[in-house]
């Protein structure tokens, strides 16, 4: 029997147990061994059910014993997260973690650890819970230079977004229905202003760039600010509005942003409804490619930390998940290169050569630019503002 | 140097070369020395070519070199295909073939010789080339017990009918133009009756259910038949035909079969055009992810080979992709069970309770059914014939 850890019996560490359960007889087949969590670390106690014969409230029982292999720290939060899986990783256990803020912070001082002691740090479920794009990214793509990354990686706010576009609600009342469903926290801010988006673009830039691309230097926009008005001035242009975190690699240089953007109908992310997500790469040879999927949710989370499970109990080599350096890249505002732009506006039209499209809409207009520069653009602005008030400006996702 | 050989210097194989050769430097990096491919078997020479250095005619000289760590297998056909692969991984070496006719008629076999032997046989290529849905079955997927993948499989076949759609040419128009564009094959049989699709879902239901899944045995309907009146059909309906490769697994059963289906607009698959390919995977605790990318090109398909190379000698482990038994499995047709059909029709209209929703069309119409077994969907052909033409019949894409 193959004996593993878990740090935190909440949501996804119960998903985790449950996962290893329910797929036992096709992990013993594939291992040759069942794999078994024998010890599971959590404050509580859980007296009426069956795990409470694992659970251990001393995060030491764990690191000292020497039969477990892996150590599934899903418990979230920096502290003692960090601790705890450090000080795995320098004993000899493998790590697979579902924490994007714990790899986002330290990603690269974890990956160094695991590699001095030749053990695996596995986090696919820390970035788009069900979608494996970092083994992916770590596998298939060893060979590609990757261009550019978006996309749709906070499953709440992509809800929301539907449901006004669908119904008609107010940014409020979506929130509202969001929450009533478990899709959105008490406190959504992490979600609405776009913070939890920020951490996984962030980690996606870190792994393409090799240097640590910091949460906190990615330029973050939300989608609390998105009124109907802006979401039929999308659809008046023939598209919609999304939270898309992207990344891309120019001449060396690298931009970044989490921000509402305007998505044209036929493209496939325009496509991805509801609280799914999705993850779309351009790479050097393999050009375009995208992965769907749920980006969280109790089974599909754990189910992602379970593969990093058996991958790092697999095979007897180090499945080595390629981390960063703790040298930090500033990262660029997509804007700073030519980009288009959707404007929406209340008041009279205008006529300018970098409107490549225009749609009325009530009260109002909004326009599709061509390719323009931010004094480009702010010359544009100036223009309409002449004769109509601007309300939003929304990127073009680039193609 | 890590040193590999390749079978064949035709597209792909010339794609392998050039991909080694693009990405050596990050390729160096992240083995830790550079991989060179030492020797390329071809009947042919390239005088004018650099490759000509490497260029041997017997592959002995391969097959005996004890340096040659990897060979890839990209010449295709059954036959020598077969006995260099075999003997290639019965002498020790690790195998990546794109060749899907070898996988589909021996992959069992082979298999098996390289879990002898302690070697790699991969082939990520053979199946819809630049997207990465062998690996990811093989690895993240391990814990998930697969239900259901339904897949556009077929570039040649999408540009087609995608083709149609958008300009309204007939199907011999729109296979001219994908004719005269690279996208279709002097003899386009493979590619439009659906032999091409079948294979890769043959190898796709192979991995799933761990025996053999014969090409021959999937039922396999092409596109030839479809007309500019069915297509229509299916959009007033709110949908687009496209020819999808499903199989199924229900109470042990397997259901597979290759034919254009009806997809709603609202679905994922029904917003991938031109030639690029998706593989839709329903499994038990992820439920729906998707997978999208380019199916063949020099590149892609190049790619996809490169990155299994890139497995097989990278880490200390035997990468293994699991392969299936010998023995047969003998699949259903997916309409053994109840499923929903588009059905046009010429003439007047009917009713009857299995009509879910019905669109005119000119001359006739279209019907979307309720879910049926075969004998209520003949019942219900029986009275449309009272009053009508039936012309076209096409499952609807299961949910």
């Amino acid at each position: 029997m193959r004996k593993i850890a878990v740090l935190g019996y909440g949501t996804v560490g119960s998903g985790v147990v449950a996962v290893l359960e329910r797929s036992a007889e096709q992990i013993a087949k594939r291992l040759g061994e069942p794999v078994q969590a024998v010890k599971v670390l959590d404050i509580r106690d859980f007296p009426d059910d069956p795990i409470q014969k694992y659970i251990v409230h001393d995060f030491q029982e764990i690191l000292n014993d020497p039969e477990i292999e892996v150590v599934a720290e899903v418990m979230g939060g920096l502290h003692p997260a960090y601790e705890y899986v450090s000080q795995a990783l320098a004993a000899g256990k493998h790590v697979a973690t579902s924490n994007k803020a714990l790899v986002e912070a330290y990603g690269a001082e974890l990956g160094e650890i695991a590699k001095a002691h030749q053990v695996s740090f596995l986090f696919e479920a820390s970035v788009a819970g069900g979608i494996p794009i970092l083994r992916t990214m770590n596998t298939a793509m060893i060979q590609e230079e990757i261009r550019q990354i978006t996309g749709i990686l906070n499953g709440t706010t992509n809800y929301i977004l539907a449901l006004m576009e669908d119904t008609g609600a107010t940014f409020e009342e979506a929130l509202k229905d969001a929450q009533a469903r478990g899709y959105a926290e008490r406190d959504p801010e992490a979600d609405i202003e776009g913070y939890d988006a920020a951490r996984k673009i962030a980690i996606l830039a870190s792994m393409i760039r090799g240097k640590h691309v910091r949460y906190q230097d990615v330029p973050t926009k939300g989608i609390s600010g998105i009124t109907k008005a802006d979401i039929e001035g999308a659809a008046a242009l023939g598209g919609r509005l999304k939270l898309l975190g992207s990344c891309s690699q120019e001449d060396g240089k690298l931009y970044v942003s989490v921000e509402p953007t305007f998505v044209p109908m036929n493209h496939l992310l325009a496509a991805v409804n509801s609280v799914f997500n999705a993850v779309m790469v351009k790479s050097s040879m393999l050009g375009d490619t995208m992965f769907y999927g749920k980006g969280a949710g109790k089974l599909a989370t754990a189910s992602a930390v379970v593969a990093d499970i058996l991958a790092a109990l697999d095979g007897s080599g180090v499945y080595e998940m390629h981390t960063w350096s703790k040298e930090t890249d500033e990262p660029s505002h997509p804007a700073d290169r030519p980009c288009r732009y959707m404007v929406r506006a209340e008041g009279e039209k205008t006529e300018h050569p970098l409107i490549a499209s225009l749609a009325s809409t009530e009260g109002g207009f909004s326009i599709l630019t061509e390719q323009c520069s931010k004094q480009e653009l702010a010359e544009l602005l100036e223009q309409i503002e002449r004769r109509a008030k601007v309300r939003g400006v929304f990127r073009k996702v680039e193609e």
